[in-house]
């Protein structure tokens, strides 16, 4: 008889595994991702999202690229062709906590039966436009809401508040990532 | 005879009309952006994106949702149904930053011809799952290389590459952005 140990999704039997092997491989942990981007009109553009690095060896299991697109509402000279990327930040980062609390969860043997996060961030365009130096481009606040449900009790529900320090996208809005940007003739 | 003044697929007529607005009213400035995200199963969630304020008054120019779906990579536990949010992230910054130069170009009559942004990030998994406390979980670095064609000199160039100080998400990405996350029984 075969016995899995699926919690929220997540199999824990390779997550285990996972976590043995980086315990015993450090240099296992180290990813890559990547992503190319290609202008097409105005504030529309396109990226393809395909291969990455990680455990050590070249992902070979993406036979096809990812195609997302970017592009702006009219008030800001687009066309509604796709979300903003202020609006794919707060994806990513409302995505990303959830992620996060499912596999800690998981791993933390706490079933969930949902969780909705509700997002939404600040910005003053003036500093996009450069009308004033003392105005940030980026989002001057995010708010977040997340709800879970499950058959936890109150102790476990502040065990999955504190789970959100494990998340990426979280420590990367939060706390400043070195960006190196080269800009060159094509 | 109408003349229309859009350069980079950029209308500079409205993009003055903005800048003056938002000068006699900088409240015209302030936008919400806001997304939602539902759990699904492990590492696979939903996010859907619609409704924005800016420039005074909720938006009422989308009739549809957009949706947007995030997943993992076998490796990371995940089914490839669609990118992860690290990459979101990427794609997310590679965006804007090609969006940020097309329209600050435009307003300095700067003519593009194809802009195309490389763009990866080096994370260690040790963060995420919490495996080591002097990891963070986020980015360790992130490089980007714009190559932009057009017909443009030297100088011109230069100016290019200083515009990325406008980027909303190179900003958020590079410097702190306070997040406020609560977490509630749903």
């Amino acid at each position: 008889m075969q016995v899995t140990h699926v919690v929220n999704g997540v199999d824990l039997d390779r997550l285990t595994a996972t976590i043995d092997h980086i315990n015993a491989d450090p240099a296992l942990a180290r990813f890559q991702f990547r992503a190319r981007n290609q202008w097409i009109d105005g504030g529309h553009s396109r990226t393809t999202i395909k291969d990455f690095y990680g455990a050590g060896q070249e992902d070979v299991t993406r036979t096809h690229p990812f195609t997302v697109d970017a592009d702006e509402p009219p008030v800001l000279l687009g066309e509604n062709r796709a979300p903003n990327t202020a609006e794919y930040v707060l994806h990513a980062l409302a995505a990303c906590l959830s992620g996060t609390i499912v596999y800690h969860a998981a791993a933390r043997g706490i079933a969930l039966e949902g969780l909705e996060t509700t997002i939404s961030g600040d910005v003053d365009l003036r500093g996009f436009l450069g009308l004033d130096s003392d105005v940030r481009p980026g989002y001057q606040q995010i708010q977040v809401t997340i709800k879970a449900n499950g058959d936890f009790d109150d102790a476990q529900l502040a065990e999955l508040a504190g789970l959100i320090r494990y998340s990426p996208v979280r420590d990367i809005v939060s706390n400043p990532v070195p960006v190196e940007i080269d800009v060159a003739r094509g």
